[in-house]
Order: C-alpha cells, then structure tokens, then sequence
C-alpha cells in the first residue's frame, strides 16, 4: 500500500545521515498522501542501515495506525499537527542537525543575514516562544506542533519552510519529502554561516527587504528565472 | 577466556577513530565481567589499525593483570575506581574529543541548553574540581577516578553517563562498552552545539527542568515510548 | 565548438563539490576564449551529478546564447561584466562557500592577517559596498558585476583575484578557469583562519606591508622563486 | 643515494594531506641523516598527487643541492637553520593548518590548557616575535629560522617541538620525519581545542605545573609509563 510513497519517505531519511544532518538514529522524514489522508513515516529508533522503504509506519492524519508493525517515529504528533494546518506541505523532517539547534537552544531566529538564507526562507527563520510547562506535561509532541502553528499565525509556511522549536531543533517541510530534505539541508548550511557572521559582526543587521525580495523572487516567485523551465 | 567481552570491548575501541572521537593512539575503552569481576581493556599506545580482539587485557578488579601480554592503558586504574564506585555500570569510555575536551579545558560543565543533551543526560554534564597536587603527584589516575567518584557523590551515574574532568577530557560510561561508546558520540555532539550556543548567546540559561523531564524521561523512564519495544 | 574551453570550463565546476565549495547545485564557474570573445559557463540549477562537458553554454561577451539549449546560470552578467571590465581573466568561479560567506554577510573585507593570504591575495580582500535599491531592483546581477567593478577602481584584479559581494558571496578570478577555481579554495581557507584569529585577537591588525610584499612576491612578482621553472 | 631517508621524507610529506593538515601544494616536511650532514626535503610547489620518493631533493646542511633536479622547497633554509641549531632533530614539518595558523596569525602563542597540550608540549607553545623589516627583506626564510631558534634560546625544542611563527603559520619537528609529522597532528588538534576553550572562558589560565609535569613526564620522562616497552 502506497509504495511510492513509503519508498519517498525512506529515500528522505536515508538522505539525512547522508548529508550529514544526523547522528545515530536521531532525525525523522515523512510524506502524505493528501488525496487519502495517509501519512508516511520513519519508525521509532531504528538504525538508518537496518531500515527498509517496507519499514516506513503509514498513519491516518489523526493518527491512528494503518500498517506496518513498528512504532512510528516519537514526533509523529509534531507532524501530523503541521499536516493538518499547513495544507500545501507534502513532507516533512525533524533532525538535531548541529549549528541550527545551536540557535534553537540560543532561543534565537536566525537573521536573513545574505542571499544565501533569501535564496529559500522569506525573512528571518522564527524560533517558536518557550513551551509552557502544562504543554511540555501533556501532550508534548502534540503541543510542540501547536507552537510552530502558533508562531506561523501570521506567516506563511510556504515561503518559510522551517522553524526551530525553542531549546529544542529545526522542523522543515516542503512541497515533497525531497524538498523537506533540501530545506533541512540548506538551514544547516545557513545557521552555520550566520554564527559565523555573528562572530565577525554581533551587529549585522541583516539585508535589505529589497535584496531578499530579489533573491527569494527569482528562485520562487511568479518570474522566477532560476535553473531551467519546467524543473 | 572471556572471548566475547574481549570482542566487546576490541569493538567498542575500534569504534572511536570511526566516529571521529580519537586522534593517532588515544582514547580507551574497557568492559566488566561483573560475575567474575574481570575487567578487559586496550592495551597502551597501540595503533587502532594493528589492534586485534585478542590484544584486550584482562585485569582484575583491584589491578592484577590477569591475561595479556601487552600493558594496560595508562588509565586503567581511572577505570577501576569506576567500575567499583558505580557498580551498574559495564563499560567505560575514555577520550580527548575535540569540543568536549574544549570545555573540560574551560573548567566547565556543561548546561543542558536543549533536548539532544536531555535525551541521553539528566542535568548538567559536570566538570570535576581541580585535582590538588598531592592527587597530582600522588597515584595520579586512582585520583582521577576518586575526583570523578567525588563529583558524583550525590548523583545517579546512570542517569549521568558522562564527567569532564577539569583540564583534562571525558570519561563516558554505559551498560555495556558500546554504550559508552555512544555516549561518548552524544557527549561530541552536545558540547559542539553547547559552543555554538555560548558564542550566540551568552546569557543562554537551558531547558527547563519540566522538558529535562519530558526528554530524559520519554527514553529513559519507567514510561519510555521511544524505540521499538524490548530493544 | 570550443570543446576544450568546455570541457576546462566543465572540469571547473567539477571541482567545487570537490573541494567542499558548493552545497547543492550552487556555484557556477566560467571561461572565456578571449580571440572569439566567447563564455563558456554552468547551466542554471542542474545537478553537478547529472552534469557534462557539452552542457555549458556558450554565449557572446555582451550575452547573446551561441550554443546549448539549457538556460546559462542566472549569474551569467556578473560573469560578463568582468570578463568586460578585467582584461587579463580567463575564468570566474562563484560560490556561497561557508566562511567567505560568513565575512560578506558581516559586510567586512578580509584582512592580511598572515602570509597563507599574503602568498596569493596582495592586501586586504574587499567587500563591495551595500548595493542600492535600485540597482538590486533594476538589472541585478549586472550590477552586482557593477559594484564589483567599482571596488576595484584602484585596485589590480591580476593582485586581488576575490572580492567579497556585501550580504551575498565571494566571487574569484584568474587567469584560466582552473586558477580561478584554486583561488576558490585558498579564499575559503583564509576566511576560515581569519574567523579564528579575529576570535583569538580582535584587535589583530594583520601582518606589515613589507612581509606582504615579501610572500606575494616570492610566489608572483618578476623574481619569484616559489615552484619550480617554468610552472 | 639515501633511499631510505628519501622514503621516510616522501612519506612524511604525503602524510600531512591525510591527516588533513595542508591544502593544494602547502605545506613540506625534511628529514636529515646527521651521519653525513645531508637533508632530504620536498621539492618546491608539486602536486602531493605527483610526487615520488626519488623527488625528494638532497641538500647538504649548507645549502648546496646535492642531487635531484628540482628545486627544493621555499622554505629550506629555514629547515637549515633549524637543523644546524636544533643538533637533536631528525625531521621538520612545515604547514599552514587550520587552526594552529590562526593562532600564527593572531600573533599568540596556545597555552597548555589540558593534559592532551601536556602529553607531547612540556608548556605554552611559543609564538616568535614579528620579524623586523630588515630580516624579511633580507634572507628571509633564513631569518625565519633565526627567529625561531631566538625564541628557543633558553628553551629545550626536545621538549617542545613546535614553534608558531608571527603572522606565519607553524613549524613543528621530532627526532624522525615520522615524529614531526605526528606533532603537526597533535598540535593542530591543540590549537582547535584551544580556540574552543577561549571562546568558552576567556579568562582560561591553563593547568597547574604539577598536572603538566604529570602528563608530560608520564609519556616522556625517565620512568615514562605509557605505551608498550620498547616502543
């Protein structure tokens, strides 16, 4: 059932490790179905070289188990959270990946500091507010989803597709797991950069509306002139 | 004899220079037998390439070498003050990590800033005090491993899997040798983000204790519901 | 048509995954022949994987496609605006490589600090001033060839082969595509040990003009005498 | 003629991009047969791809090229100086690796923060003085020896061998090629560490006499316990 599907979301986790974003089991990639509502995720804890596509935990969007013998993934609440309010995502990944949960354990968004960051994410890269302790208490991964919502009231995911869960780690997503993985992949690679920029320079201020304008326009707006037509 | 915890712990060693966490010869790594109270470790200033399962030492618990004809590592006796004082443990792991041994440098513990550290550790990874310079001059590594036993006076070793010892480097532990081995890998990966971190924000204070809570104890509790069940 | 400044041209970009430059398809590099007055440069987007010599684009100095039907990359009248402006170029590389980075989102040249600069760039790195709204707004990617322009005004392109675009990236030159490339990966490198020096000594001010010239000059004035005759 | 020190030359040099210690031709490594005053050391500005042991130039201690029909390296007659100074060494590195030359470079010599500085550095690394106007217009790399060796002139280079040279990069040095090439590993490691713990406590002030002759004296002494006899 669904094996195109499951064989996506396996290819996105096995490409986690591959790009350096994990270490050991951590990190976790899943796609939709959003034509049957059915969620494909990594199973709980696995070793990435153990893994199989036949492994990938298929759920519905509310959660409930509908093949597969393994557990699904710890976060798999956090995700079906951002499934349900972000209509137009069709995969995403959590990883710990090293500089990104640096600045989400700093607590801090991570400034649009070049051209680099404005190529992908529309304005600076939120850090949700603290969880409150009856969130952290009840139903944790649930309300982990509930405060990226929160933080995303105003914005729109798809032009900002990650956020970092304060004291926590980066979630990104995408139009399909692949691109949740290249988000995931392009964060890392920004956060790392901008510590960089903020050792050289604690006041950097960031670029230009303009400038963002520019670059996120030319890669993701209606006149995009970036890589080659149809692709 | 004890061909397995030989095995064991030959792998545990061969692991190190695999995961990045060793430099030319250094780094150790030893099991117990706790029936026999047999302790096996790498044998002193070898070369990972030429070591095999049967170059392990076998000591007793007070020290005797017990089979092998190679000496020891030098911080054997560091071992066996901790394979007595936390008797749970099966496995110790020592090494000069790049980013851990940076704080151990530092003379600092490190601050549970998030949740990768509040999966594996429970609080602050502790920094021992400096050792005085009759420790110094004295039985050097049985002092290390007292000053490590003293750090832990009024804590759970177990929950707790790891120390810096002050100017020198950590000392990581487990249930078994390769559970050392990768808390050895988590402690790498923790003290590198921790860095980051500080340099972002150095007022960082840490995760609350109610998401310590979440964290350690969603692995580690009597409630755990990460992993597969029985692994 | 001008199959080996394709394939130089193709080897160029090869090289920058290679040498850990590129995340993605990111980079481009270029070449010129300069008795046709013909640019050979990456195309837009692809995949370095996917890649061959017969993909890159020939287009005329003044941007006119003379061969290839994949759209060239959408930096292309960078490349032309200094292939126009700096007579004695014979390819350009551009990339987003971490700390060269990091220093052009700080809005900072990097300076002189030691003779692993001195031996290759002739003074202090430039960054470009922020460019204007309308000049981001207008014909951006030639403009940013504009303001790169502007920068060396006084400067010798043939001394400084890099410059620092402000909140974007570096872009570097040389004689052939290939030493554009190798300039590349020193800038890098230099970026990355200026990261650290500034992090040890923020007051460090960077060498003597005498040792500049001395380390410049062995390895690229009239009496050098760094390698070997004729290389 | 000197086969033998040939290889053990050639090897060092290959060594130092294994060990990730030099980027493009960077970088070369000499060694000595003291017996008839004849240095053996990498020719000037190869590829490390291209090299072969029969490359290795011979020189005597003078300077005079005694066979080989490439140039040596730039940098002989700092090896010279340091040979004919130095009367215990056997071989010298030269490299501008990462982090040591960012400590070359902000003109700081490392402190023996921790025990890992300790085991092979008997105190702070040195870092020379900047060299005056006159001795780099004069023999410069000469000079660069001679500041070397004034930096040692009241210190023991058996005990600490490994020398930052002002707004330079370092030279390290053993009683073997082999050995020199082992402490360019040791001491690039140091200098990231040390870098580390500057950032995490700036008033870091080293550890004690006593835990530095503990360490040092443990591998190095008269009753030098770590490792195997003999070896």
């Amino acid at each position: 059932m669904l094996t195109e599907l499951k064989q996506q979301v396996y290819d996105a986790n096995m490409a986690l490790p591959e790009h350096g974003l994990v270490t050991m089991t951590w990190g976790n990639a899943s796609g939709i179905d959003r034509s049957r509502n059915i969620v494909a995720i990594k199973p709980s804890g696995l070793d990435y070289a153990d893994m199989r596509p036949d492994d990938m935990v298929l759920v519905s969007l509310d959660g409930e188990q509908i093949e597969g013998s393994l557990r699904p993934s710890s976060d798999l609440q956090t995700h079906l959270v951002l499934y349900r309010t972000f209509a137009e995502i069709g995969g995403i990944v959590h990883t710990h990946s090293t500089w990104a949960t640096g600045w989400a354990q700093a607590g801090k968004g991570i400034p649009a500091f070049g051209t680099t960051h404005a190529d992908y994410f529309y304005g600076d890269i939120p850090c949700t507010r603290e969880m409150k302790e009856a969130e952290i208490r009840g139903t944790y991964e649930r309300e982990t989803g509930n405060v990226i919502a929160e933080t995303f009231e105003l914005g729109n995911p798809m032009q900002m597709p990650a956020v970092l869960v304060h004291g926590h780690a980066p979630f990104t997503w995408g139009r399909t797991p692949k691109e949740a993985v290249y988000h995931a992949v392009v964060l890392e690679e920004v956060a790392k950069m901008a510590s960089n920029t903020i050792g050289l320079n604690p006041q950097a201020s960031g670029i230009s509306q303009t400038l963002l304008d520019r670059h996120y326009l030319r890669k993701h707006g209606e006149h995009a002139y970036y890589g080659q037509e149809g692709k």
